[in-house]
């Protein structure tokens, strides 16, 4: 299935602010080897983006819509996108995986802008790439990484409606949570039982699920489960990556098995006051690291070795920007953020907490359904 | 959780195995940035590569441990593998993403081998990998492809067991189908069900579930469902990639609602009959292009626009060797591969058929319960 939820005027719409700003910085095309963005320009979304064996390229020209040169395998599915100029080739193949179709289709193009910085990866093989450049001694290739983050950060409202009904989905899971997880299940089955929660409730699918449980906190915050069962005192810590059309929902919800200890009491309370510190000024205007420095005043510390107290959400579990203290990225409506503070309680243990919000002019929307400042007790 | 269900004595042998191949190749180190790669040789496994925000390194020098080199997110889960030196970066940074510890820790090294070829590709930032070059002009990088995939074509029975136990799973699951699909039951939910009821049995996740239904077949094989009601006369299809401790099965499954016309029946039989056939053959020392020469034999035409009929399964949803008729790679036991036989029935349809095996000494081994040649009626 095509992106059939998107009226093609969503993708007119990111090509048209893709070319302006490819004409101010002097740039004849945009090529792509990845998932998140040859869906982003086209509107192809598969699965099929777990096999390794195939590239994928999409090459967005100054003018016009976007050219698709894909394996065969995928021509189907691209034929239902907006589409038109679809170049297949056979693969897997002994000797040529669309490295010349790729040369042939780059050719017209003395600049040729791609994604080469932060938060990119080369979705082909390195030396396909490398008989490219070979291939075209004329041809320029230079980081676009950028102009297409920025691109991304600002969501159209179709694209917020479906976080919004993800964010909603996974807050009635995290709702459920008394009829998902008692003392003596094992990790497993609590994450199980809470996957098909989220299932059941209309999630398309849970890519991304991991946590953590442990008096006193827990040891790290990108863990897939254990056979370890729950115990009373435990913090049981659940954040998920839910996915509704293609779109993200990431956030975590705490849980406190039989009893909260003070100190576990009063941690959740600070990463809630936090998340709600940094909600109270995100406004057009202020910055990531205004965002950051508003938890880290409430936390008294940094980031709990997470390396950031939020992100960019959208296609990808994880966008650009980052909530760090060096990203002076200027917040603007309709971007979709997560706030994520974290609490380093040391002795190696760690509670974070985190909440998906959108931009407005005035206060932000809330996508997840806050949470309470005490920890729910189970 | 690190790889508890492996013991020690499995890195070991991958590392030792994976030596011996750079001393016979004049490698001095091996260096690599993708999750399958770095879980292969260190036994991290999260889910939290999905995130684009921070690359992962792991070194396996010509003697010795595996070097990771991460962001400091991961501290905690890689010190619970057998790695002993583990070098963190703060992630994200402004200026340097491991730049710096990764050009350090490559130093010693004058022949780097990396995977640059087929089914390979760069998670890291092509202007970091860049400038590592530019840090190290003494240093050799060179292809280390097809090492690699080498290495990991040939399981371990450990391995092979988990594989055993996931397509049982998805096995039991498709039995089950009478209880899951009906007629008039959307194409979106029928894959939930599915996934929920494999959730159910045992899987830990169902990252890969694609599949169509039509009447006289479907479009194509890696479509996410539709909202379309399943109609008497469809044929429906499901091919899951569902996962136990981080290892895939990868199989699909056809059903005809209400009823199956001759054709159908007919183009049912011929693919099972082709899976049969190669796996009649499939024994050390044939070949790929045998089995995808005993497929077509049966078929009667070639690969219905997949590009090849089988490939290797593990860590991955497919990996390398290809079942085409130019990948001559010789079968060894302890091979774990998917035979998957597809049918261009014009207009448009095709259908596929999948098993999942490993290559023994003798007759191989069926890891999915093999499909009867009469398509089932729901």
């Amino acid at each position: 299935m095509s992106e059939a939820v998107f009226p093609v005027t969503e993708f007119e719409d990111r090509a048209d602010r893709a070319q302006r700003l490819m004409r101010e910085q002097g740039l004849d095309a945009l090529l792509f080897t990845t998932e998140a963005e040859v869906r982003y320009f086209t509107g192809f979304r598969t699965l099929f983006w777990q096999s390794p064996a195939r590239p994928w390229f999409c090459i967005l020209p100054r003018t016009g819509k976007p050219i698709a040169i894909i394996p065969q395998i995928g021509a189907h599915l691209m034929a239902s996108t907006w589409v038109d100029d679809i170049r297949t080739f056979a693969a897997p193949h002994p000797t040529d995986e669309g490295v010349g179709l790729l040369s042939d289709a780059l050719n017209p193009y003395a600049v040729v802008g791609m994604p080469m910085g932060r938060e990119s990866s080369l979705r082909m093989p390195l030396i396909d790439f490398e008989r490219i450049k070979v291939t075209l001694p004329g041809t320029e290739f230079r980081d676009a990484s950028a102009l297409v983050q920025a691109l991304r950060h600002i969501k159209s409202e179709t694209e917020i409606a479906i976080h919004r009904e993800i964010c909603q989905i996974a807050s009635r899971s995290f709702e459920s949570a008394p009829n998902l997880f008692r003392e003596g299940q094992s990790l497993k089955s609590a994450f199980r039982r809470f996957k098909i929660d989220l299932l059941e409730r209309g999630a398309d699918d849970v890519p991304y699920l991991v946590g953590g449980a442990g008096p006193g906190g827990y040891g790290d915050v990108i863990s897939p489960p254990t056979d370890a069962p729950l115990k009373s005192g435990d913090v049981l810590m659940l954040d998920t990556g839910a996915v509704k059309n293609g779109y993200f929902c990431d956030f975590d919800r705490n849980y406190a098995i039989g009893h909260a200890s003070d100190a576990i009491r009063q941690a959740h309370r600070k990463l809630v006051e936090a998340a709600n510190a940094a909600a109270a000024i995100a406004r057009p205007g202020k910055t990531c690291a205004d965002l950051f420095n508003a938890m880290t005043d409430v936390l008294g510390q940094s980031d709990g070795g997470v390396g950031r107290m939020g992100h960019g959400l959208g296609i990808q579990l994880t966008e650009t920007p980052s909530l760090t203290a060096f990203d002076t990225t200027v917040l603007q409506e309709r971007m979709v953020l997560t706030l994520e503070p974290g609490l380093d309680l040391g002795k190696g243990k760690m509670m974070v907490h985190e909440e998906n919000i959108v931009i407005r002019d005035g206060a932000p929307e809330f996508l997840s359904t806050p949470a309470e400042p005490d920890i729910p007790v189970l």
